[in-house]
């Protein structure tokens, strides 16, 4: 049977992947797909001087993306550059030109993924994006299609791989942060500029996709609540234990009937729930259905191949779809329209929570936090102190009772003057749903 | 849109689950498909007796579930009844009167899905099973489609929740494996007669249809060794543990340049890989891909509504193919055609082994085993004994370094005149390879 053909724009971490896996995997896809996937057209910046995988010698290689979105010998492109400007480019041209599109473009996918859907609907063709989040994990398969009958009630995710590698090496080693970021900085695990994965926003995106796949609601990133992990150090982790649990950047979404809570933050979850054994670089999805009870799901966030599994398996699926002549049939959300999502202010969503304060040592401090607690009508569940020597700087932690964001802020602006206090406190969720 | 039209056969506890799914969550399921999925035809034995969820009405309702199938109003039949006799007459009339069909039948799949696959192509008309392994986690998704595009090397399972109860049960409370057995009868986890699930036959169905899956090669159940629980005791857990390991009822399955190597026994893994955390009656599947490494997908493995959730998900992507009018796409088994498989026979199979014997004390027991196990060619690793007062019935545990299955067989043949052995040897491999 006739071959499908793709055209792969962008040969950096993913491109490169992708290309291995369809030069040294493409009998396997053909026995899959009843006919081959050939590469016929490739483009990069830097296109002469790429090395492309043994196998391969596509008869177009270009400097100019262009060139792979005009080509007539090209029925899917692969849009894996990443950023959101040229790529969107790239992706409205190729949409506009009749082509089918995969991408694995996360920040591309949150801002305007709704809006290509529907560009790519009105043309016929389709639009892919498994590797958009969580590279290795097929969990866009997995909610759009795997469990499409159930109705998700939460899910939790683990969805930075480099600020997981970082707390779980705080956690074993006890060492601080400052030192591990610049030990992962040094690997090659972290960025110079660590911002998007540290502080949460590289996991906000995808957070935000994930929640539309699952609720079939349009939510927008920029409107997540997002904290990140500077502030979390060995002695957190220690305080965590004595309470059974760990330390995590968790990204969670909840629907009731308040409406949808979103949260991306660092969070205290149980050491018995499987989601705690996430070590490392891993991703992980945990999630609860009304009626398929609880699911998991784990595996690499990041890396060329694993992310290159995630996009050559979408192009095997639009492949399939193309050879049936029914491009544009699978809502890349999952749902046929994304309705408008009536969000629960982070204020407003209750926890039990985790208060770590750093004190100058003297009486009277548990009278005076407690004093404020009470004030604003939040109930101390337990009260731990390590065993340490000094006087100064001193971690301690209360945990309070089940209470709304907006009391614990107030609680915490009313502490703000206490002499006491080295630092303002931190305060973390605990989060029991899972 | 016109609705697509579902007849349901069988009304036990798949088929219960079923309609109780397409009768709470059909706003959410219109919603995803852009068209109602309606039931308009449901047959059981005893269908007068049957109370259906509310808001369902469907306008047939029989006992004979030739009825379902010959109706004209009906479009895809979901085979909810297990066995095989009956079971494949329906699906197999379904096929021939041009109906997709729906089965959650892990027996019926494992012995015909081939067959029954190649006469639904032939008929173009679709057939689906997700729901005939792990009801509640996706992983024929996620296997066909989710990471179609990497070459799976091997992957461990935890298939059957019935002894994965049993098992968690031994090692939580030191019972013992018929004390444990009798309670999960009482409470209803398993059955009057156990065999099927604490001696490995029904994982093994379902090992055969995942690893059809998997590596794209015809399995047959019936040739795969395949061992119980039933000499598993709580000193077994207490050893393991000194190892660092646990033990589960493990599906294994392999893919090298020597074939295919498959079992279902239980076995030791180490403490610190996340299948060790799959604790009661959850079933979970470990993947090694050589592109994607390492993913693991948890969930229920039976029950009414998470197998409900596996065969709507189906009905949903039958009910997409046939609006599109391409039913019969998809193959099952994620591959065009499956090639037959090269097995390596269990005796060849190479591992760390653990030798667990239960003696009368006396002098020289250890010197005997040894020359045994050099005369085997079979290296020791480390002789473990717990403290015990006992001198009759004592249990105690050696461990061998890789060594093929053939070869421990041989040992334990010759060990069997020796005075001291309260009973044979108990052989379990130790699974280092996840």
């Amino acid at each position: 049977m006739n071959a499908v053909r793709v055209g792969v724009v962008g040969l950096g971490n993913v491109g490169s992947g992708t290309l291995e896996i369809l030069a040294r995997n493409s009998a396997q896809i053909e026995r899959k797909l009843g006919c081959p996937l050939d590469v016929t057209a490739v483009s990069s910046r830097s296109a002469a001087s790429r090395t492309l995988p043994a196998g391969l010698a596509p008869p177009m290689v270009s400097a100019d993306w262009r060139d792979v979105v005009a080509n007539p010998d090209v029925d899917i492109v692969a849009e894996l550059i990443g950023g959101t400007t040229t790529a969107r480019e790239i992706v409205e041209a190729a949409i506009r030109s009749g082509k089918s599109v995969v991408t694995a473009n996360k920040e591309l996918a949150a801002i305007a993924g709704l809006d290509l859907w529907r560009q790519a609907r009105q043309a016929g063709v389709s639009l892919a994006m498994e590797a958009s989040v969580c590279g290795g994990i097929p969990i866009h398969a997995v909610l759009r299609e795997g469990i499409a009958a159930d109705r998700i009630l939460a899910f939790f995710g683990i969805l930075n791989g480099t600020s997981n590698y970082i707390l779980t090496e705080i956690e074993r080693r006890g060492a601080s942060f400052e030192t591990v970021l610049k030990e992962a900085q040094e690997l090659g695990y972290a960025e110079a500029d660590p911002t998007a994965d540290v502080d949460g926003y590289d996991a906000r995106s995808k957070l935000a996709l994930l929640a539309s796949l699952a609720f079939g609601a349009h939510i927008e990133a920029a409107e997540i609540h997002t904290e990140g992990i500077r502030r979390i150090g060995p002695e957190d982790f220690q305080y965590a234990a004595q309470l059974g649990c760990t330390i995590r950047l968790l990204c969670s979404a909840r629907q009731d009937e308040a409406g949808f809570s979103l949260s991306v933050r660092p969070a205290l979850i149980p050491r018995s729930t499987i989601l705690a054994g996430v070590l490392g670089a891993y991703n992980a999805v945990w999630v609860r259905g009304e009626f398929g009870a609880d699911t998991f799901y784990y595996g690499r966030g990041a890396g060329s191949l694993p992310t290159g599994v995630a996009v050559v398996s979408d192009l095997m699926r639009v492949a399939r779809a193309l050879r049936e002549g029914h491009a544009g049939n699978m809502p890349p959300f999952g749902h046929v329209e994304l309705d408008p999502a009536p969000a629960v202010p982070v204020a407003q969503q209750k926890h039990a929570w985790y208060l770590r304060f750093r004190v100058d040592d003297r009486p009277g401090i548990i009278a005076a936090l407690a004093s404020i607690l009470a004030e604003c009508n939040i109930s101390v569940d337990a009260i731990l102190q390590l065993p340490s020597g000094n006087k100064k700087n001193l971690p301690f932690v209360i945990t309070v009772e089940t209470a709304p964001g907006e009391a614990v802020q107030a609680a915490i602006a009313r502490m703000a003057p206490l002499p006491f206090l080295v630092e303002p406190p931190l305060a973390l969720p605990m989060e029991s749903g899972l």
